[in-house]
């Protein structure tokens, strides 16, 4: 199917990294996209439109935590070289009303022998925190064939 | 705005609920439809469709979050009479890929003066635990005018 | 070590259970004790001393959080013979405040090839929702010798 | 009582906060210490001893939840003034086994009107991030007199 992702340990630039983020079809919905990557963090770009909404104005909580999921993932494949399996645990807070452009900020917090857990922190255009959430994954890593 | 939610204290009947779930732009997309409740519980119908993937026939972790996140909303808005503000908090623990017509059970587990925290269930179509799911809210009580 | 828990499938009768609860520390401060398992459920009882206020006559959070975990391990233990690895994660929502003996009730929720989710709720003595709570293992099946 | 928390609006120096964290019952078992606070963050030194254990010389995971706990509401305290009133869910990512004296610093995520989420990281002895956890807490000011 021409959306599942690539499992071969093809190298992660942002470019393939972002094709693969547009073959998954609710990632593509989202037009999240991920803009920087540096081997320890990663950050995604995610543009506000209106069918978004959970009130006026404001985004879904869920399309927020769908976006937090989005981003764990590609952040633990861009780190650390790891594709997670199906996500095990989303948690996220939410701390402010969410419009605009929001940037996505992923970090590992640990990546262990059976699972990784990735946090991230969703910044809105004036540099205020809007949520904050942590993925769990069983991961495995990328084996060079 | 037309999609607004309506604040007023009209009776929350299934209709009027269903009806305040489809002026939600992003609950509208999900097309999730309350389909029963009883002042403790409520359940909600999820109807797949590709562009929910996450994988290949699998429903994107994200949407069964803002799935969890409106079923609860309304659990707690049609089994006590409280509408949450925004969701302030949101865990989702993934057991299985989901895939097919989904159904949710909301039922509260503590409605208290300052939050109310309500558990959501996602069921698969043979009757298997999908997901589980916690939103807290911070809440006021509908009162009549 | 004399409380290192017993890795060999013994059968876990109420009995071993609790004898097992005991050698191990911090659960034997507790004085946490198994008082039913059915094979998909379990019950545990915790008795009130002074020393586990976190505020005068209330119980610190942090006591009914061990609790919790204590009991979601010998939960998945005595239901389904999987003795879990350290725990993952640990969340737990407080209700209401805790004093007097309380009863815990683990269920299983899911338990998969990886790992298992189990929930437990804190019920005080007038059959009031204290606290509930959910741990997430990695486990591994109790297999014959 | 006498290990009531004190709730005029004494200046917080280190000092007090460690007199007010030994009032508390299961804290001063705990025998977690402040060490250091800069209005923004906190740290927290939490000695082992062989009654915390879980697990021969590795720490309890709701012993480490406990002192997440404790230290949340003390960073809050100390760096928003900001007395939380109970927490109100407690959430812990266990990352390796816990033994010897642990480091606590706390950051406080989003400090709002109703709620204030507090992060905790918990780092041993070599440098290794032992855990990681979340407290929200409704928290009122600490208004002068």
């Amino acid at each position: 199917m021409k959306y599942m992702c690539k499992t071969d340990d093809a190298p992660l630039t942002l470019d393939s990294i972002n094709e693969q983020l547009q073959m998954n079809p609710f990632n593509s919905w989202l037009r999240l996209r991920m803009i920087e990557g540096n081997g320890a963090k990663a950050w995604f770009e995610l543009p506000w439109r209106e069918e978004m909404a959970g009130a006026p104005g404001r985004m879904h909580g869920g399309v927020l935590a769908a976006a937090i999921d989005a981003s764990a993932f590609w952040t633990l494949a861009s780190a650390r070289g790891i594709r997670g399996g199906p996500t095990l645990d989303l948690r996220v807070d939410f701390h402010r009303p969410a419009s605009g452009t929001l940037l996505l900020a992923g970090e590992v917090l640990h990546s262990g022998v059976t699972v990784s857990t990735i946090e991230v922190k969703v910044w809105g255009t004036t540099n205020t925190l809007i949520a904050s959430g942590r993925c769990v994954f069983v991961g495995r890593r990328v084996t060079s064939s």
